[in-house]
């Protein structure tokens, strides 16, 4: 069925069950960014396989609104799909909400899956049009209807988290969540991202391509605990120790039937950004709803001593891979033929071979020049560019271990660098030390320390679109909140034990792209006077390219930071090295 | 009548009314900071006499809650008043709003006066009492029987604005103002903040001590336009000017009653921080309320080339004033005898003799040593410091001119300095110079920039409690929103044309404060292929004392700025002094 063809299927059923406007999300019901291949309705319906998109269709209109990240990739993977691609003409415009704002008239019925969209979404939209008087359908399930070659979901196996990885054992984490219920008078506690779940539980899946997730929910109650899943997914020992728990284990597909018996008058706190409005509209009228991030989502970003130790260990791990990696790479480019994709292959066989390996935390962006000024870059098999010649080089990779998740990238000059590509490199590379040298007051959020990491591109009129940083979870997403560093006002405070990225990026459309990635743990510095003060030490481990390197524009400080950076992670890798290796490792780590 | 006396009368006045809490704001029914004698219920009743506070009286309780900067002053003040200090022991009860959910029982009443709350902040109370039910009375004025003396409302009178100094005349603001509307399709605007309505007719009052304003509301619809204000206030001439516009006059307290004509099924954009709770329930329920900051809020906030120009002209002025009285200050320093209040009166004085002037900005804060360590110290004409001996001298002064608004501090060292002293004096340069000369792209908020004028102070494990910068009103307000930089997650953005101040510090409690606080202009500065980017330009003119530089501190580019400020303030100042003074300004703007 080609795309034009399911277009009409659908506005028939649209037809059929009345619906003027059809809503369509990119996420599954666990709203969360990674789709399983059974919910990728808009990749099937438009051909567009980005992360994040709305579709709307009526009768006589069919767009898709995504992110500046995806622009380009949507403009060609939407052609001949009878889908228009809506870009942020002008600011009254911005999104699908205000194109229905402008769109609909009084008594138009607007549909959605309500399992897909989350409360805070559907808020947006009622918002939008709250001057006009639409209906709402929100158990728009066409496309089980329509899709007949519709994937399943998959079948995976859960596995006990183990108390050497994790810290703290299951019971205690339960006990800690329930008194901090107690303490904001919450009877119940609905948690609806996955990951909470599986760091709550100290169990880790594999239903999702990128994330050691098992799709769950979970009811916690000052007494009682039902953790909602396949329960055919999980061992029998698992299930005794949570019989011992006293958690119980319900079918996933009845938790809008418990919810709906939540007891009268009691209270319950969820998170409206991740929770359906299928599940929120389930809750009794008389049930208090207290909307907030999860107790555990704000538990898990605070990494305990044991965590941050196997963290570091896993540093080294993937250090020693992505050592590996570039010495191959720079002793065999130019002889073997090496593309975009078959760099990223490489780079996960290295890091296949290191112990407590589990998989790639996300899809590598292995990009050469012009393509490493996109973002988002999907690196395909069979159109990824060849590497040869001389030029940019960027690879965004990262691993889930069982001591933790990676995530780094790093960008490398193949021949010789322009004058450009080298300031533009080291402006990068400034804004990362600043960032990763900053000391602050307890209490900071990241907002205010974005700027660090851009200061010097500002200076030059440089910028890049993105956030500088991102919560990365501990063998869970590698996209992890609350915390974030990043120019959007995040309230959550950056605390001492929170695992977080340094990205700083600047890319030249038609060009090149760079960017420089490593990972920071928060500790405490001092305490003054004036309060608490905190720092965050760099805990990724991979050299940082001295040939794009203009020194003249670093600081003496910037310059120690780097030799030091160097240095350390000299002594942590080169013991794991083969006599060459070491060898290529020295020279990229001299001071400079 | 004692402070006792009084809470015993409020407290049957209370019982007789059946008003279990009692909630008195500090503000008048402007809700601004600034409050007449008539309003000042808070000082009448305990004392206090700082800008901000909340008081809440129940029979068994008499609380007040004020910021940080008031907390000294709170305490010695509330002595022997029956009221208790409130000071944040925990982070479950910060506020009154807090102490209020923690204490209220199910069907108690609480009270207040419906014109001194602001929608904000009544829904700040009813969200945190929301699981409880109790009752609000919201037109319990109880002070009108029991402060028999209180003063009277001034009796001012309105002056045109002229042209020459406002670069855009009252129609075509009005015109201006009406097209926005159109824009975000709302049919009324009520404007509650009387600066706002100065600035859209072009008028000056003076209602208020430290602003030009006349009380006032204001109801604008496409084809009508009332002010509501005391008509006697009005001169003939303008009278006139407004009839041709067809704005009509009203009463200022006939507002409620003309808001509650409101056409059915219309739209009226108010912002709630600035509307009372009694404007606002008097808005028919049928007509949609769009709460957002004001038009000629945002409007007035980006200074037009004629007010730039007009700024540009009364920093001269006001330079001219400040170099006068430092020149003065050290001349005699020692010889005659001069107290904080002395030299407050002393400056203004001295900027009366500008051309121009109309008055203090701000109740100016002149501050001896360890007087300076409270950002908000009230210098007493009877009880402040003599300066005598050697110390830290701080002064925050400021004037309104028809031209615009002043606002400068300078800290100068009188005697020597001590190392310490000059080692903060020169991290709080540091800051300042980092924020003034930061570039930036279009969009960035203040949140963003804030930590530039703090990073240098963060090194040492020194900070401010307070916000960097604040807008800056033309002739109205000398704090104006809705731009700000500081922690706080403002969300507007930085424009070209704003006037903010950069004003970091460091207090050291029982020793002494340092604050440095100049103002500047939003300028674009380039457009490249990311984008516009935009800079600040430093517009007060004062010198900033060398005496107390650790020119060690300061890299190659932070002398040149300081240099190069010198050099132009001594430019533009010294054609205006007379032979001496002009001798001390070259030696006091020498390079370092």
């Amino acid at each position: 069925m080609d795309r034009l063809h399911k277009l009409s299927k659908l506005r028939s059923l649209m037809d059929e069950y009345k619906i003027d406007y059809l809503v369509i999300p990119s996420n599954g019901p666990d709203i969360s960014d990674q789709v399983r291949e059974h919910w990728k309705i808009i990749a099937w319906l438009t051909g567009f396989t980005g992360s994040y998109a709305f579709v709307v269709v009526s009768q006589s209109f069919a767009g898709l609104w995504t992110d500046s990240r995806y622009y380009i990739q949507a403009g060609k993977q939407l052609a001949g799909s009878g889908f228009e691609l809506m870009l942020p003409g002008n600011l009254k415009s911005s999104d699908h909400t205000d194109w229905l704002a402008e769109n609909t008239k009084q008594g138009d019925a607007i549909g959605f899956d309500g399992r897909l969209v989350s409360v805070t979404d559907f808020r947006k939209i009622k918002n939008k049009l709250k001057n006009r008087s639409v209906r709402y359908v929100t158990d728009s399930d066409l496309f089980t209807k329509i899709w007949t070659d519709r994937p399943g979901l998959s079948e995976s196996v859960v596995r006990d988290h183990l108390i050497k990885y994790s810290g703290k054992d299951r019971s205690q984490k339960l006990a800690e969540v329930r008194e901090k219920m107690k303490k904001i008078s919450v009877d119940n506690h609905l948690l609806t991202s996955s990951e909470d779940i599986m760091w709550l539980l100290n169990i880790r899946g594999n239903d999702l391509e990128f994330s050691p997730i098992m799709l769950s929910y979970f009811l916690l109650g000052e007494g009682s605990a039902v953790l909602f899943a396949d329960i055919g997914k999980i061992s029998e020992e698992l299930l005794e120790e949570f019989s011992l728990l006293k958690i119980g284990i319900k079918n996933y597909s009845t938790v809008t039937e418990v919810l709906s018996s939540v007891k009268e008058g009691s209270s319950i706190l969820l998170s409206p950004d991740t929770t359906s409005t299928a599940l929120y509209d389930s809750i009794p009228a008389n049930v208090t709803i207290v909307e907030d991030v999860s107790i555990p989502g704000r538990m898990k970003a605070v990494k305990n001593n044991t965590e941050v130790k196997n963290i570091e260990h896993v540093m080294i791990r993937d250090g020693i891979a992505l050592t590996k990696f570039f010495c191959w790479l720079e002793n065999n480019v130019g002889k073997t033929r090496m593309t975009e994709f078959s760099l990223a292959l490489k780079i996960q066989e290295l890091r296949e071979e290191q112990p407590d390996y589990i998989g790639p935390s996300f899809k590598t962006i292995s990009a050469f020049n012009e393509n490493a000024a996109l973002p988002h870059y999907e690196t395909d098999p069979v159109l990824s560019s060849t590497i040869a010649g001389s030029g940019i080089f960027m690879i965004d990779s990262g691993a889930h271990y069982n001591g933790g998740t990676t995530d780094i990238t790093r960008t490398i000059i193949i021949g010789n660098p322009s004058p450009k590509q080298k300031r533009d490199f080291t402006l990068v590379l400034k804004g990362l030390i600043a960032l990763a040298s900053v000391k602050f007051p307890a209490g900071t959020k990241g907002y205010q320390l974005d700027m660090l990491a851009r200061k010097f591109l500002w200076e030059a009129g440089l910028n890049y679109g993105h956030g500088t940083g991102h919560g990365v979870g501990f063998c869970l997403n590698v996209h992890e909140g609350p915390q974030s560093i990043s120019p959007a006002a995040n309230r959550t405070s950056i605390e001492a034990g929170m695992l977080i990225s340094n990205e700083p990026a600047v890319y030249r459309v038609g060009e090149y792209g760079i960017r420089t990635e490593n990972l920071m743990i928060c500790y405490e510095d001092e305490e003054t006077e004036f309060g608490r003060f905190l720092k965050f030490d760099t805990v990724s481990l991979c050299y940082i390219d001295r040939n794009l390197l203009e020194r003249d524009l670093l600081s003496r400080q910037e310059a120690d930071w780097l030799n030091k950076y160097h240095e350390e992670l000299y002594a942590k890798i080169a013991p794991y090295l083969e006599a060459g290796e070491k060898n290529w490792l020295r020279l990229k780590t001299n001071p400079v």
